[in-house]
């Protein structure tokens, strides 16, 4: 101890200067007739309070007394993964990935607004924990949309604010009796809900679809007493439940005291007029638990999506959050409810709708004069991507060759329970992060590799 | 459809103006010789786009073309709790609760200029879903930073960033065969990660302390093949892991394959000069998990926080990782990146030491001068809350005579997995948010609160 304070006390005083080496511990031990260990000990508390830098081959260098130099030498640990070959994206000058939105036509500058605004609140809960629930106004905000959009009625209070859907998803598994419960899961589904109830242990019993959406008669047999649905845009099919099946769902989950998990996360992009409206909104018996998100609608950046629970199940589930910090910044919150109460979302979603039509129209349209009768689109007309069946080509064959012509798609196998189910001839497009130009010359290139031999 | 077009068209050119209300269902069904359901799907759908908004008993009013009346009635649900008193909180002039950090001694226009250079960055990925482990920029800023401070010497590679810890222990149960497993937890220990735990499944063994800490003989009989620690500042007693007792956890663990999660809650607020290096340094065999958190050294609203993992169970939950989104923003992790880059992140920790070190200070002088020999101080001169051993008195009369004094205090019950083994004079008191004056005069309150009769 006295040895750090001596040489703390040097350093403070500028009698060692920053930039200059101590001693090696072996040489000042030697010079001071101490064991190595209590210099060492001092170096170590002198290095943990940032007066001194370790450098390679151990030295200790004295750091300036106002700035921690934090353009430090990186660790010299060895990295975990093998490095890839990252020139993959670069390489190709069309991603269809899905997941990709319109990025250019994000109003930065409104959103730059939003979060000064929220940076400059008064509300001290915007700089700490935030509220367990998540951000009052922005919850009201969210019940609000969900009344004009989705006919959906709650209160603010059945509205949870999560850190994107597989982590509500995970808060569902930990609070409510779902943990190791076995769960009716549409097949195909989105994957990443599947991997989450999966690593909760929960028994998933894959359900298969027909052309109007998951079959109910099926989903009576399995006997579970929890389904995970996407019945406004199945996903990654792309159909929409039809309002008879809706109305068959809501009975089932009534008759079986079950709970049906809709999964709404794109339904802001319909393009043509059917009327959807959303299961919660018809969910008079509070069967359904409702998942939004604004990845989609708004930006995935924000890492930010919804679960509105039925009045019981959120009463079941207060007590033990109570002890589950909220997981989204409440910066973040604030910003996103200024953004909202000043109207920028709404127009924001109604910009991108007709923006997204378009695509979607430039998309379907390419499609049918470059390839014309030899793909089949699968899905409704809604959403941010499609699934195209190139009959008799495998979809390894499809993603090499369009890669190879600077295309890059995906296979959707990911999504299958069990993957020798998916159709060999599909593959994935999403289009959110492409412009018209692109969707058009990307489709005309595909069909060149596709389709030119 | 045809009226839905037709309704839609006489709003898009103004023939009905915004505030108008739209004939009644009934009304407009019987005038067209139409149904009533066809009627309500046009409406339905007009409303879903946000062409007219609902109004309580039923009409539907248009709106403005360019502006969603995004402030629109509230929903007309019930709420799901019973509107709680909330002036608690502003009715105690001295809140001692813990988490709480200085927020007025916080660098706001170091931490906006780099949420504004988060905004204005180039790269896509900050509006994007961001890289699965986390901003690399930020992991290599981590990396160096728990060399410099923990002696920590990881790959940025080892390095996944979460939302906070307790999804940062929620992701390990996932990705690791943590699930249901039987896991050693300090007794008492942080119940936010014990609540984490058990919902995941796990079979929690607590295990006693001893005034150093972990009872290592314990933990050796209990057979667990994982255990969570608070090393460095126990949680909620405050002492301190010796290096001995370290080194023989480190051993524990080798010889019994098992892993230890090291919780480095808030090292950075050590206030005495006791070198005290992480586990994780000492870690040459690789059995730790290291959780480190901004929450308590930065920002709670930033919540971010951060594993490192050893390279092989790294690798091994990549695999598994890939079906995971990040769940921090990645205009947060760049803009954290940028605060740790320049350096603002080192002066803040280093000006917050200083701060916090004066508090405690106040708070232990305090409590010698107002209440000497009657209560104890529990725990070790660190991190940013004590507990007081309040002889004879029990914990609820304490914090209700408190408050009656304008003092809020808590109990720490809750952090024990036995509450019958909490003592029941132990009251805790958090002192980050409350400045010297303010803990002076607190302390002076609760001294006439618990001894003046």
């Amino acid at each position: 101890m006295q040895l750090y304070r001596y040489v703390r006390g040097l350093i403070e005083t500028g009698t060692v200067c920053p930039g200059e080496r101590l001693p090696s511990i072996r040489l000042l031990a030697q010079h001071l007739g101490i064991g190595k260990n209590t210099v060492e000990s001092a170096y170590q508390q002198l290095l943990a309070e940032g007066y001194v830098a370790s450098k390679e081959r151990g030295g200790y260098v004295v750091q300036p007394l106002d700035e921690l130099d934090a353009v430090s030498e990186p660790a010299i640990a060895a990295p975990v993964f093998a490095v890839g070959n990252n020139g993959d994206r670069l390489a190709c000058a069309y991603d269809f990935q899905y997941g990709d939105v319109a990025f250019h036509r994000f109003p930065l500058d409104a959103w730059k607004r939003c979060m000064a605004g929220a940076l400059a609140s008064s509300d001290p809960q915007v700089l700490g924990y935030g509220e367990q629930l998540g951000h009052e106004g922005l919850r009201a905000e969210i019940a609000s949309l969900a009344l004009q959009s989705r006919g959906v009625n709650c209160h603010p209070d059945q509205i949870l604010i999560c850190a994107g859907t597989q982590q509500a998803v995970s808060l569902l598994c930990q609070l409510l009796p779902l943990r190791g419960a076995a769960v009716g899961f549409e097949e195909p589904g989105y994957n990443g809900v599947r991997t989450v109830l999966r690593n909760h242990g929960c028994a998933l019993s894959p359900i298969a679809l027909e052309p109007d959406g998951i079959r109910l008669d099926l989903l009576q047999a399995s006997g579970v007493k929890t389904v995970y649905v996407t019945p406004s845009h199945q996903f990654p099919l792309g159909m929409v439940l039809p309002i008879g099946k809706r109305i068959q769902l809501l009975q089932w989950a009534d008759e079986n005291g079950a709970h049906i998990i809709e999964d709404d996360y794109d339904s802001e992009f319909r393009y043509n007029s059917k009327p959807i409206p959303s299961l919660k909104a018809l969910d008079k018996r509070e069967r359904v638990i409702y998942l939004g998100t604004l990845s989609k609608s708004f930006l995935p950046a924000a890492r930010l999506s919804y679960m509105i629970l039925p009045p019981e199940l959120m009463r079941s589930m207060h007590g033990e959050l109570q002890n589950y910090n909220q997981s989204v910044s409440p910066i973040i919150q604030q910003a996103v409810w200024l953004f909202m109460k000043n109207g920028d979302y709404g127009r924001h979603i109604r910009k991108m709708r007709r923006i997204y039509q378009a695509k979607h129209k430039a998309l379907i349209s390419a499609v049918a004069r470059h390839m014309g009768e030899r793909v089949r689109v699968v899905g409704d007309g809604s959403g941010l991507h499609v699934i195209l069946d190139v009959k008799n080509k495998s979809s390894e064959w499809l993603i090499e060759r369009g890669a190879r012509f600077g295309c890059k798609t995906y296979s959707p196998l990911k999504h299958w329970h069990d993957p020798l189910q998916c159709p060999e001839s599909y593959v994935m497009l999403g289009f959110g992060g492409l412009s018209e130009e692109q969707i058009e010359h990307g489709v005309k290139l595909l069909s060149e590799a596709w389709f030119s031999d």
